[in-house]
């Protein structure tokens, strides 16, 4: 799940929490099942377009604000410089990166047409900029394919021109994976939206990459069938972004990840190639499965213009409870039980800590403490999605009767309707607005063995001291944390205290130090702290085979130092 | 699954068909569900391990055994050519490979010690031959390392010397990918075989690539969990073996690819760099997700030296039925079917057709027809594992009764115990037997739109009149058929009515000429007909990348013509 997206999607209604609760000895009320996936539980929203206005003046505000800009906000450097991540990264524009001619956008225009060819300032303020505002490019053109042909052109022109160029689709990114670095060409596949099949047999779905998530959601919706991911930002991202970053999201613990849905893709090179990898099969063993070298790659080997995917039925029976636990050995020990007895149904099983808890209970309006009488340790809220409302409903209950009777749970409320789920989801969904409200924060998105997990958020509690807050949510059963660490202003001391211990940490005991956002721009240079020299060697690569002038979304994922050593 | 294995799984018991039956109003009987998963229903088998004796006498009566071997058997060629495939290919040795010197096993002993290098016959005569006797190499070596740094010391000698390697688990593989084409240097990865770790809370397994799959299975099954794979030949695979093949097997519906559930991978290149991807997360998007290249490549890429693999709690409850369908329109709708009513506890939906059924009844001892009174054209097989017996059984049974009152269903059974579903298992796993007894047979595993799948047997079986019988069955629930024809004996003429035309055929409707084997020797001249020439010539790119040389697992999954072209 993204976190900063999802703050939009809960926030604007349920204002009271339920009134059913399970306390301690779990009064299981009479079977209720929510119909629809929780995604259907919320509001439709759509996430704030990108702010078109005064951004010079914004971002001079940025160092007051809550978003860790590192030592050199960018909007301090020089423009041939640019200063990113946390601790700041200085990368320098490509001296050998062509500049656009008016011959260039002759060409472009007679590829596209005068509607293809956006050279507005407005407009391109917008897309030069990623939805955290904390990253902004100063391209001069953006252009917008119709087809993987025009594509195909755009890409053969920009390599034989050397024209450096970033993919963009809903530009929903938080690594600064999605804009300009300097002044790259931006392509934007959102006008390549079209459904083209769907064969409700097999529940395989074939659309163009700029098809947006919510509308591919919907149109399933319709067919009785869901979409494998599911994120907040689902309002505006599009499947081939999706694709690219290799998006997790909140159905990941049901239906895996999408190196196991996505059945195929059609991919336009750096050279122009359209690469037809758009098998529509579960099973196909004939050579090297390249798709999934461009499933996760953040658009730096080629452009994703068609995705065939693989679409499990809509199942109707959805259930959610909120429930509180003594300890974090606790917390591991209710997710074996879950995934024991819940099994197949076990949809979400995600947690808060008391730090999460408390602050979403200070900040965000109308959010009720499911157990007011206490404040407990730790939380959870699991989900389960089914086919049948009284046997998932029966199994929910003796699953939480089980885990009462050994103690893993110290209280709990199941929720009885849809306002009630969607509030259980609030606490979760609203943290990182918690966060944004109470100060400056450092955000940390990491996989870490869950055994060992909350081992980082103890000891960064006791480096930190009474310096700065320590807050941990996240999907437990992914594996996946977000740590944050509260301060009540941007404070470069705290983080030195932070960095590099956080990424040491997490690589000391084989974590990642990106769970599901990427690299980008925001941690090009920190690749090393997850992967082994000689496999980022073999990305650089793989790059340098793929897109040898290194025109496609330069800087992002893996730095231009590594490719001047071979 | 793989046909011809299987055959030794589930022939040894069973003898008697169960005498419950659903028949026209479908008596649903008490609920009653077995324990274990299936693969625990059948007796412990091990494959039988490759013959050793007089192959010589025997590969000559190979054109009167019902493997086809082509036009131009292999043991009809010289030494240094190799017929493969159904239509011969004709292959020859690379000059440029250095053949074995008494200095090349001075130093693998020094390596390796006495034990890990095998010069005696009669194991080699063993391992250079295939599981089905097709293929059989004349190799003077196998090396047995016992960790990835030996392995790395071997191929970086190898690559340096140019003498050419064939990567060997369990030897297997069904399309001669696994045995030497040659004279190659023999890799085996057996005595790489301990269980590295296993995380309770996570399910993640971490293991040396030659553990076999049956001992993984036993291993995981102490612990409450399971492989997400199962094999008919999983007495012998070999883990690394089933990464590099990406073995499909009998849970892929349920539990969905290697792609999805291999989480990491300890990989030796050609040049002896050890590529640590082996990471324990479920999510990690930082750089290019490289294990993917190594997942199916068949030993061409690297050689699999560790495995880390996500795998699912053992669920307690398993139901099979045996049904009966008028068509093949009912077939689909039953699919479609059972996965919204069914939905999370579905683990198979296999179907063959009345041909298969009748070669079974006819050839195979013990089997008994579930349906005595009449024949039918078409038969399901449908499995379910969930946590849940008495809410599984009622989910199934309120399916049969849906399915029987929408004429889905022409008749059916449901397997009161582990015998009656072994019964039902052995019907389908039977079926490759049947059709070896039957006389010749021309096997094709092919992946196809589930809609057109059928349209296909339907096609053949016109094209060839009375001359051969069109049998087919497979996991139409992953979309893969196994189209056999059966004649009384191989015959050319018939072979050239069914080739090229069922490989044209496949690839005019978006199909995989290999849906689960792997291309192998067998099949490396016919990805053509999947993959798209761009699509090759990327794959023959990143060969070259990852092996300049082209030492590992030459002739196999792309033919050499493809690297002289760049």
């Amino acid at each position: 799940m993204e976190d900063w997206k999802s703050t939009y999607r809960l926030l604007t209604h349920c204002k009271h929490f339920f009134h059913c609760r399970l306390s301690p000895n779990f009064h299981i009320s009479k079977p209720f099942c929510l119909s629809g996936s929780r995604s259907h539980c919320s509001q439709p929203s759509k996430l704030v377009k990108p702010y078109i206005g005064n951004y010079q003046q914004e971002f001079q505000t940025f160092k007051h604000l809550p978003v860790s800009l590192g030592a050199n906000p960018w909007n301090r450097c020089r423009s041939q410089y640019r200063c990113f991540a946390s601790q700041a990264t200085i990368i320098q524009r490509r001296p050998d990166f062509s500049t656009i001619s008016s011959e260039d956008l002759s060409y472009f225009k007679n590829i596209l047409g005068d509607r293809g060819v956006v050279q507005d300032e407005e407009t391109l303020d917008a897309v030069n900029t990623d939805w955290m505002r904390k990253y902004k490019g100063t391209s001069k053109l953006m252009l917008q394919p119709r087809t993987a042909e025009e594509v195909s052109q755009i890409l053969k022109y920009c390599n034989s021109r050397c024209l450096a160029v970033v993919p963009q689709g809903g530009n929903t990114g938080l690594v600064g994976g999605s804009v300009p670095a300097f002044d790259e060409v931006i392509v934007s596949i959102s006008h390549m939206s079209k459904i083209i099949s769907f064969d409700k047999v097999s529940g395989i779905l074939v659309c163009e990459a700029g098809c947006i998530l919510e509308n591919l959601i919907a149109f399933l919706d319709n067919q009785g069938f869901v979409m494998p991911l599911d994120l907040g930002a689902k309002g505006s991202c599009q499947i081939g972004g999706n694709v690219s970053t290799n998006a997790g999201g909140l159905r990941l613990l049901r239906y895996g990840s999408l190196h196991g849905s996505v059945l195929g893709l059609e991919v336009v090179l750096a050279n122009g190639a359209v690469l037809d990898m758009l098998g529509t099969l579960r099973k196909d063993n004939t050579g090297y499965d390249l798709k999934h070298l461009f499933i996760g790659s953040e658009g730096s080997l080629g452009i994703v213009t068609k995705v065939s995917i693989l679409t499990p039925p809509k199942l109707s029976s959805v259930n959610v409870c909120f429930l509180a636990c003594k300890d974090y050995a606790s917390c591991l020990k209710l997710l074996l039980e879950a995934k024991r007895k819940l099994g197949e149904i076990l949809s979400a099983f995600e947690f808060l800590d008391h730090g999460a808890m408390d602050l979403v209970l200070k900040h965000l309006e109308g959010v009720r403490n499911p157990f007011p009488s206490s404040m407990h340790n730790f939380y959870v809220l699991i989900e389960t999605t089914g086919s049948s409302e009284s046997y998932d409903r029966e199994k929910l209950d003796a699953f939480l009767l089980h885990s009462m009777e050994n103690d893993l749970i110290s209280d709990g409320v199941v929720a009885q309707d849809i306002t009630q789920a969607s509030s259980c989801w609030h606490i979760r969904e609203g943290i990182p607005e918690a966060l944004m409200k109470a100060g400056g924060v450092y955000k940390y998105d990491l996989s870490i063995p869950v055994e060992k997990m909350y081992d980082l958020v103890e000891e960064m509690g006791v480096r930190l001291g009474a310096s700065a807050k320590v807050v941990a949510y996240g999907h437990l059963g992914d594996g996946n944390l977000h740590l944050n660490i509260s301060t009540p202003q941007y404070d470069d001391n705290i983080l030195s205290q932070i960095e590099p211990f956080v990424y040491e940490w997490t690589s000391k005991h084989k974590g990642s130090i990106s769970a599901e956002h990427g690299l980008g721009l925001m941690k090009a240079d920190k690749i090393h702290y997850t992967k082994s020299p000689e496999t980022v060697q073999l990305m650089a690569n793989i790059k340098m085979l793929l897109d040898p002038n290194g025109i496609l979304n330069p800087y992002k994922v893996l730095l231009p130092s590594l490719f001047t050593k071979s």
